[in-house]
């Protein structure tokens, strides 16, 4: 879980909103999603992470543009964080990937 | 804070993404949160919304087009609550408007 905003670049980039609900099954989940978190940090196009979970989970990557997120997705071992995330970890997921337009922020 | 994936139309459709760190200024907050969840749901073009905070907080309101999306940044109340957001109860903030251009899911 990141507990920072993303240090992202001037848009237009691309965001993969992950927002999803888990079952009861908890096992192995936290794991799995650091390492995640840390392979995607390392695909060409990463530009950012941010996560947050309260009853709903939310996390969102952003990258360069719209193949490094099918690359991304393809990944062999991602691929295996998908399949075990259908058999057993979310009651519930949407996966929505939008192209960021603007930004605007505010730092203390 | 929701606990449910919005359920959201066919894509193409806008998402405002509202990346945030709190302050150690917490009053009022929750109240105002809650408030402005139920207003945005009352605004031409809203399609949902989805929520969640652990250290980092994301929220992310989803519309029908941009013009929606600007009248609810002008929506009075709504200033009111951003003010007081910039004043008191955001360390870091970023607000990130994105073309939603595809989306898939799966529900248990």
């Amino acid at each position: 879980m990141t507990d920072r905003v993303a240090d992202t670049p001037q848009p237009p980039y691309w965001a993969v909103i992950f927002s999803n609900v888990q079952t009861e099954a908890v096992d192995g989940y936290g794991a799995m999603a650091e390492a995640m978190e840390r392979l995607a940090a390392l695909q060409p196009g990463y530009l950012g992470f941010e996560s947050a979970r309260s009853g709903l989970g939310i996390s969102i990557s952003y990258w360069s543009d719209l193949d490094a997120i099918a690359a991304w997705k393809r990944q062999v071992d991602h691929l295996a964080a998908q399949r075990m995330g259908r058999e057993r970890w979310y009651a519930a997921y949407r996966v929505r990937v939008a192209r960021v337009e603007r930004d605007y922020g505010f730092q203390r």
